[in-house]
């Protein structure tokens, strides 16, 4: 990893993650040693996008390190509605603060932000590209629960165009991790993603049924099934009922399966789960305000 | 009182008003004794409607603690808009957040909201519901002007449709105040609410015209009548115009009369009374402040 | 200048212009010695229009000082909505902010805000009024790349509309500077301003054509010209065209010609211009910060 900023989950390597995941650790534990450690630092948080836990989880973790935020507000509200380049606004931005959190639905927006200034540029996600804290704290979820000796992990739902499930899938690779990807056949993950994975040494074994599998599982990450993906309203509804988790299923996994989503869910967790051990995705969501502060404390 | 969260001003006892209110005037007379008793705390900001004064009251009082807030932003901005429950957003949030203020459209969406979390949770009005923290600094201003003692209160305007107004009555039961309601015939206090105040032992007045009673009053409580509650516009003219304070009625009042009302205002009172001794609304609403920073002090 | 407050840049004395810039100046080369001065202080930030840079400068220039803010947010999430009237919003406010920044898109709003409150009132624009701190950070950038004496300046553009160069020319006949005009002829610098120019001791001169003065210039001060000014399309893009600043030609220019513009730009200067030294535009902005720091610190 370039210590300066981070665009993709691909930049970094095996003894990156475990790093920002070890200081993780080691702030969770003892959020108190960490609080005044950034009073005079500020971020600027750019979310040219809508977003909720990934906003306000920065913004979090940025006040947790005794720092504050800047922010751009929305869309609506800015420059950008003048006809700015994005390449302007981060160079007008940098100089008001230390570090830069970029949302933006263009594929390749952080790294071409990153280009045009000095100060660190963290991706917050680009439009189908990267967002790699959701990684990292995927991958902090994974570890506290699982570790990643032996793992098996099934990934299901929308694998075509979820971005998360991608970067995730080829993290893992670092892990030796046994990946299983369940998913009807038209959400299938793309073949570009399949030959990377193959690539990076991955065994990439691909289900359409759940059943087939689960008994095998360590840890089931479940994503969220768009309708807007389906022009047919009847062939989504069958499609969503047959990839949606419930506790009748669940009798067939391991006692201590972790069961991981990124959030925001729908219906593919039944909330009956919510109370059982298995759920795991609100302590994800949580996980996210330890990770970050981990990499802004590394970075500022 | 429950001393973790604050739904509804119905669960305050005269003890808990009392207590609240008390550190309230401690806080106001010496806010710098506590400037920095909040250093480490995080409020999380929950408005799924548009606020001014409640919300910008609450993010003021938490930094004159020291703390700082973290806001969802617009519901325009937010996961709510991708189908997400209330009960996952705010499940979320506690992981980041010590508090919650959440201001929600539906009825008995805070109360909802506190049973799904471990944090604090405190409404800032649901809907039709409750808004408690606006009775609070509703009755230290009514307590810092007139006092409770051998208290006569009129109450006017909408008194069928405001949730503010319904709070405060309920609230005044325990101090034995004098209560008079001042409405046209359409916008009368709902029999529900009556039975409510009959039942905690009030006597309730209800009058059509406010000079038959403006000269007992030693505070005048004033809403604004809505007009979009009319179908006929000239209806609502004629209504807006005969519930509407000016310095020639308040001939008839007494001199220290106090003139309160929970803003935004729009014709209700004429700005002529804005300069005299009689408004006290300007103060009501900086009151929200020692009183949003007394509770917040004694919840985190 | 009144030291409580900032409606308008003609207020300022060469003087009081001196005083900030001063400050500014020092509070640039070692931030650290204010960066806690103003730990307990509030600043609201009250923006009725959108607006990018010089929101988040105020906030960021004030979190710098180790204060906090308060914003008001967007008027479609406020209770502005509501009919509530500029003058009771800012009454309100004063109850929780030691001073308030203002945007409204009515001129003179600013001056009757601060006739209302007993805080402090910085205009951070009015309509077609005043936008005070803007020439500040114009001056600012001028001292600190060119200096005032002997200074030679070309003002370009939309100098019709533009309140920024309306402010901007009127502050610089305190330092004597020699001011020139370029604009097309429909874009002229309207007739009352040349008067106040030529009552405050300036010479004007005004040209249709960059090429006849640019040798001559220390700073060339450039603005957008807007689409919406012309009914024609391409009027616009022909006048567009030969009001853009590119390299080739500013072969004619000094070698340390300073070149300036407020932002945001769309095609006025060649992109190939932001890498040369005559770019100072991003320095400009950056420096929005430390003059309103050193604003703020004299104000609160």
């Amino acid at each position: 990893m370039r210590h300066d900023y981070l665009i993709s989950a691909k930049q970094l390597s095996r003894g990156d993650i475990e790093a920002v995941l070890d200081r993780a650790a080691e702030i969770a534990d003892d959020p108190g040693a960490v609080a005044h450690s950034h009073d005079n630092d500020l971020l600027g948080l750019l979310f040219f996008e809508p977003s909720t836990r990934t906003k306000m989880s920065f913004d979090t973790a940025m006040k947790r390190l005794g720092g504050d935020t800047v922010d751009m507000g929305s869309v609506e509200s800015s420059s950008v509605k003048k006809g700015e380049s994005l390449a302007d606004t981060v160079r007008v931005i940098e100089g008001y603060t230390d570090a830069i959190v970029l949302r933006h639905p263009s594929e390749g927006a952080a790294k071409l932000a990153s280009e045009f200034v000095d100060v660190p540029v963290i991706n917050a996600g680009d439009g189908a590209g990267q967002h790699p804290t959701q990684t990292l704290l995927d991958l902090y979820t994974i570890r506290e629960n699982a570790g990643f000796d032996d793992l098996t992990i099934g990934i299901m739902g929308d694998l075509k165009y979820g971005r998360t499930v991608h970067s995730l899938a080829h993290a893992l690779t670092n892990f030796d991790a046994s990946q299983h990807f369940i998913s009807p056949e038209s959400l299938r993950l793309p073949r570009s993603v399949r030959y990377d994975l193959h690539e990076a040494g991955a065994q990439v074994r691909e289900h359409t049924d759940i059943e087939n599998v689960l008994e095998a599982l360590d840890v089931l990450y479940v994503t969220r099934i768009q309708r807007e993906r389906f022009p047919d309203e009847n062939e989504y509804r069958q499609i969503a009922g047959e990839y949606r988790i419930d506790a009748e299923l669940l009798e067939q996994a391991k006692d201590d399966l972790t069961v991981m989503h990124p959030l925001p869910r729908v219906d593919e967790i039944a909330p009956e789960i919510d109370e059982t051990e298995y759920a795991t995705y609100f302590e994800q969501a949580h996980n996210g305000v330890p990770v970050r502060m981990a990499l802004l404390d590394s970075i500022l």
